[in-house]
């Protein structure tokens, strides 16, 4: 019980410590190369398996890309892409049950709803790359599967162009999270290309709102919108 | 250069997933153990040094629990604690400069709302602790430091007794991303005593509005609370 606090610092914590203390100091930063593995463990005082799990941590994580075929004499670099972190970790919540898909459910819609709402307030934000997924909707022979790849796509996109970086990244490992419950209740809409239709022309609502700058009504809506489509498929949302 | 998209998945990724499927199928659940290492690696066909790689993961995401004096015959144990692995993920990502502070703040401050707005707007909820920090605070001999980790703990309470557990634990995530900031910006206000009544009188307002079921007082409350410290303390804010 509490192990952690008396026992010494484990290995593997020391070097993640010491990466985590570079970082914060300015003396590593995204795009340099970490040392490779046999120096870090010599400089830190810490066996070669401890340095590749902290490692590892860090790679999942979205802090560094390991290259496969560099060897072990060749260091990782330091990269910043906290989406695939963030999916990895809400994903692995969410299967053991230490986040309730309700709750999932919840954080996505308050996010989404103040993503469309900053969108309508603020009128500078390009918004070509949502408009060209909305067009690809469009494609009457796309599967479900397919539709909804583009749709997480689309919200996604909307969030990215609301500038927030914390948003966007929650946003999309939220939807990573659910994703496999969000594709088993297509399967559960009894009239696919029905629904479909209705979630084009949702879409486009949604974007109109925004374009005039009405933010209630552009909340309103993609809230509307996907309570609605949880409803439909089935999904839990108390 | 996508390395991973050719080479053979590698070999802690492997343990990883099937844990993550295990999780997922219900064969694993909070308060199993995992197999021992060795069971692990030999049933998987990896390595021991693999299979520690991937417990290292789960362990700093917050899914496992080891015990350090447990020896490596004993099997981790499942847990769920969001909060850890997030707060790791976040400051992490923080240090490595893949969230910007001002997307920090600012995703902060739309969670904070959404709470006190969802409490107002809501009857039913258990403010007692919250409402005993406030008391705690009332002490003039705290330190800025003892107040600073009272105040993360009164809104981190506000977001417990919300009930959304994602909400919560990215709250908290995105706290400790930014802690040293926020003590660091506690130096800068020259008068910290007059700068802790305020914060007092403001804490105390809020939990009035929501007492008052008054949604919107308390939303433009906390936000002018949270924007004001970031102001005061010289904490960028755009």
């Amino acid at each position: 019980m509490a192990a952690d606090d008396t026992a010494p610092a484990r290995a593997w914590r020391v070097v993640l410590e010491r990466i985590e203390g570079d970082l914060l100091d300015g003396r590593l930063a995204p795009g340099d190369r970490l040392p490779p593995e046999r120096e870090l463990a010599a400089t830190l005082g810490v066996g070669r398996s401890s340095v590749r799990e902290a490692l590892r941590v860090l790679e999942v994580m979205g802090l560094i890309r390991t290259g496969t075929g560099s060897g072990p004499t060749s260091g990782a670099i330091i990269i910043a892409t906290p989406r695939g972190g963030l999916a990895a970790l809400l994903r692995l919540q969410v299967a053991a049950q230490g986040f309730p898909l309700s709750d999932v459910v919840a954080t996505r819609l308050l996010l989404e709803q103040w993503v469309v709402g900053t969108l309508a307030e603020s009128g500078a934000h390009d918004l070509s790359d949502v408009r060209a997924t909305l067009a690809a909707m469009d494609d009457t022979t796309l599967t479900a599967q397919e539709f909804l790849a583009l749709d997480a796509q689309l919200h996604l996109g909307l969030a990215e162009a609301s500038g927030n970086a914390v948003v966007a990244a929650s946003m999309a490992g939220l939807r990573t999270a659910i994703e496999s419950y969000v594709q088993a209740g297509a399967a559960r809409i009894p009239d696919w290309d029905a629904a479909a239709t209705g979630l084009r022309a949702e879409h486009r609502g949604i974007l109109q709102a925004i374009d005039a700058g009405e933010a209630d009504l552009a909340r309103s809506l993609v809230h509307d919108h996907i309570t609605g489509y949880y409803a439909a498929a089935g999904l839990t949302r108390d």
